[in-house]
């Protein structure tokens, strides 16, 4: 065992039984590398199991009552009840729920640096005050990885164990730190990486070319923007994702302005739809539009806290899902503010229940949660690495406490998670085996570290966001 | 000092200080009565001090920033910057927010005993396989106490510290049970009492005599549900209200069904608009009917997340704003599920902008914000003594740790309020001075005792609907 090795099966036991790993301030420009594949548990006794594999347990979700889940690895080992601990570490989920850890399928984690901007604006406004600027100005290494930092943590204590980073890549030294932060925070990523000319194609083969070092734990897209008007680069992007063998991901119908860019023609002339397509909010498409999708095996992120904060509109949900196509839910950065998939998975329900007076609306609570693990797999790809808890895939995973004022009493877990869950009931996230939240915290310092960070990179970014005109909004500091 | 009273001191001084009061486990039948009014302390160097009051400082939330707030005997005595400690304890609120609680315009506190409960029913359906069967099952005063003390323990924990509690009454000792966890819990409610023929005007009178001994702390409402059917009913409530000079809670255009059942015009037949009159979810109404309610200061409480959940449809607020309605927000009990009043501030802007895809919809931040404070004071006709922060009011506020991953950096802090916070932010919560919540933690021992009487009541009263041929949820325990 190398030292680093030693250190970090020490700490995970801390994570695991203590306060926490960290015994010392840490620095605030980098974090130490997640470790992978360490940390073999026995997971016993769960009340509820929610394996989202039906060939598991019971139902859809697959629910395994008083189960246990073995982790050796880094991988789940097994499932069912009265497992044998081998002599292994083991982990009591008595009066608990074990079930996979959330997938957000489309996120721009940058944004923690502009939470609270334009918050009166719809799509493109609050683009115009918070984000075009930022191109404009120094945002580079320091700031990125400040910013993407205090994402991922928020993310680990809503229970996210993967997330889809679309990165707009503002510079290269933006590209190194938002990288870093993402390799430092344990969790699977995918990155997908904005491809600008010229020359962008071969910048991205590098990136994706360095992140084969990270085997399972990290992916690669390519990011652009469909424009009838910007034709020639969105070819490029879908040419470029073609030569890369990585799906295109895209925003597509977000805004009720969108339809006048011709976006999904432009799809269809770029030879987008050849290729792997990841479409993002997918909010304002016509019955053609939806079909033309479902035929090419478009996956879709949906996106409903982000989608009501910035006036975009309700997505068809259960017409999507009714056409066949593969769906996971997405916290989307800034503009859903707070990362809380539980708030993400209500609205995804309730805005469909609300709109259509249904409530027999796609997606009920078993669909919803699907959508937020296994679906989002899927979207992403990943589905045979993660999502369920199937013996061979990852260990990705979570455990909620169900005996918080706001949960108890648990009478249907399912039901409760998405209607009476708050990331403070999320008490474990397992990432590859490794627990990044234990016993309802992160591990001491982290937090504390990142936001004092944060807020000195905001304070850059705002200086230079006023220096070139942008007002910082009423109330601000 | 009496001893009571001097152990309440220390108590109160445990609680600010140290790991909370209680030293051995509580009685799970009933917990020590919430002493009020004491405990002066100045709250110093609010990074944010929302105070609700244009008079106190800047725009429509009256902003004061690095401001002080002075609590004396209960009372809001100061707001305002370098106060005067007068040898008093100080609390230091530097990088924090300090704002008025919030009010919980309507809920139904017993219905945390039944979270999950068929949670792909729309309201009827609802109603008829978990609420209904409860009349006619033994639903007694330990159990109507173990779930309303629940219940309560929530909503101090996101931050409220006024709720009305629209109560079914189901017996006499379900309603003692009630009443006794709503006077435990510390909280400043209003308790609306289902007034069931004969003799029940004067029980209520009876009730509401009982509550005077509370002071400020608890006020009365007459609870009725309003149709043509059941008009001689609904004209005894509206006469017993009218008697007992308090206001008539009614729900109103909650179901797409409800219309059939003419229930504005047998409002108006039942004399209820000569009244005080609150009308809870108001959304299936015309535009005649919503100026009729106008007309009459008919105050309005929306409920968005039940409202979701039970595919009830969308309120149309802006209209209802427009036309000079007093409206407050709510949770709704059973219906809302978790008790957090950030998904619901977040769902109320939210599905408007979706509506109608605008930004500018109201409620704006502000707008919301004021909705969730003194918008309800206003509507349960609270708004002298509580919902914001204006010396000689009491002092019910809460202060909002800002530094979690979820919340920094803070840039607009009123829109992170609504956009990032969750109930985990909420680090203090005082009413009538007193803190029911510190350093983000309830006092020790009280979420568990209540867990745990919530359990041992939800087996009984489960047992009890299976006897009468209510069948549990699937996956239930």
């Amino acid at each position: 065992m190398n030292p680093s090795l030693r250190l970090t099966v020490l700490c995970l036991v801390a994570v695991l039984v203590g306060p926490g790993c960290a015994s010392g301030p840490e620095p605030a420009a980098s974090e130490p590398r997640a470790p992978h594949g360490v940390g073999d548990l026995l997971i016993r006794n769960a009340s509820l199991l929610i394996t989202m594999d039906p060939a598991l347990g019971e139902g859809p979700l697959g629910i395994v009552e008083g189960g246990d889940v073995l982790l050796e690895g880094g991988r789940i080992a097994a499932v069912g009840r009265g497992l044998e601990g081998r002599g292994r570490k083991s982990l009591d989920a008595s009066g608990k729920i074990v079930m996979p850890g959330f997938v957000d399928t489309h996120d721009h984690l940058w944004q923690s640096i502009i939470r609270g901007c334009a918050a009166d604006r719809d799509l493109y406004g609050w683009l115009e005050a918070c984000v075009y600027p930022l191109g404009r100005v120094p945002f580079g290494a320091q700031d990125a990885y400040a910013a993407v930092r205090l994402a991922t943590l928020g993310l680990i204590g809503t229970g996210v164990t993967t997330v889809l980073d679309w990165s707009h890549a503002f510079n290269p030294g933006f590209v190194e730190g938002n990288l870093r932060a993402l390799r430092d925070s344990g969790l699977r990523f995918v990155f997908a990486y904005w491809v600008a000319p010229p020359g962008g194609c071969s910048e991205a083969a590098r990136i994706q070319q360095d992140l084969v070092g990270e085997g399972l734990a990290a992916g690669f897209q390519v990011a652009a923007h469909p424009t009838l008007a910007n034709l020639d680069q969105l070819k490029e992007a879908a040419r470029c994702a073609g030569e890369l063998h990585v799906p295109l991901n895209v925003h597509l119908g977000e805004s009720p302005k969108d339809p006048q860019q011709k976006q999904v023609r432009a799809l269809e002339l770029s030879g987008a739809f050849d290729g792997s397509l990841l479409a993002d909010h997918a909010i304002h498409l016509t019955d053609r539009e939806v079909e033309l999708l479902a035929r090419h095996r478009v996956a879709v992120a949906h996106n409903p806290l982000s989608n009501m904060r910035l006036a975009s509109g309700i997505m068809r949900l259960p017409e999507m899902h009714g056409a066949g196509l593969r769906i996971g839910l997405g916290l989307d950065g800034g503009t859903a503010d707070g990362p809380d998939m539980f708030a993400s998975m209500k609205a995804a329900v309730g805005l469909q229940r609300a709109r259509l007076q249904s409530a027999s609306a796609y997606p009920g609570i078993a669909d919803v949660l699907r959508m937020a693990t296994l679906g989002g797999a899927e979207a992403l790809g990943l589905d045979k690495i993660t999502g369920s808890l199937t013996p061979g895939k990852r260990a990705d995973l979570i455990i909620l406490d169900t005996k918080g004022a706001n949960f108890a009493p648990r009478w249907d877990g399912p039901s409760q998670i998405v209607l009476n869950g708050q990331p403070a009931n999320v008490e474990y996230v397992f990432v590859d085996g490794r627990a990044l939240k234990a016993e309802g915290r992160l591990p001491e310092g982290q937090e504390k570290n990142a936001v004092q960070a944060v807020e000195a990179a905001a304070h850059r970014v705002r200086a230079a966001l006023s220096a070139s005109g942008v007002r910082p909004p009423a109330g601000g500091d």
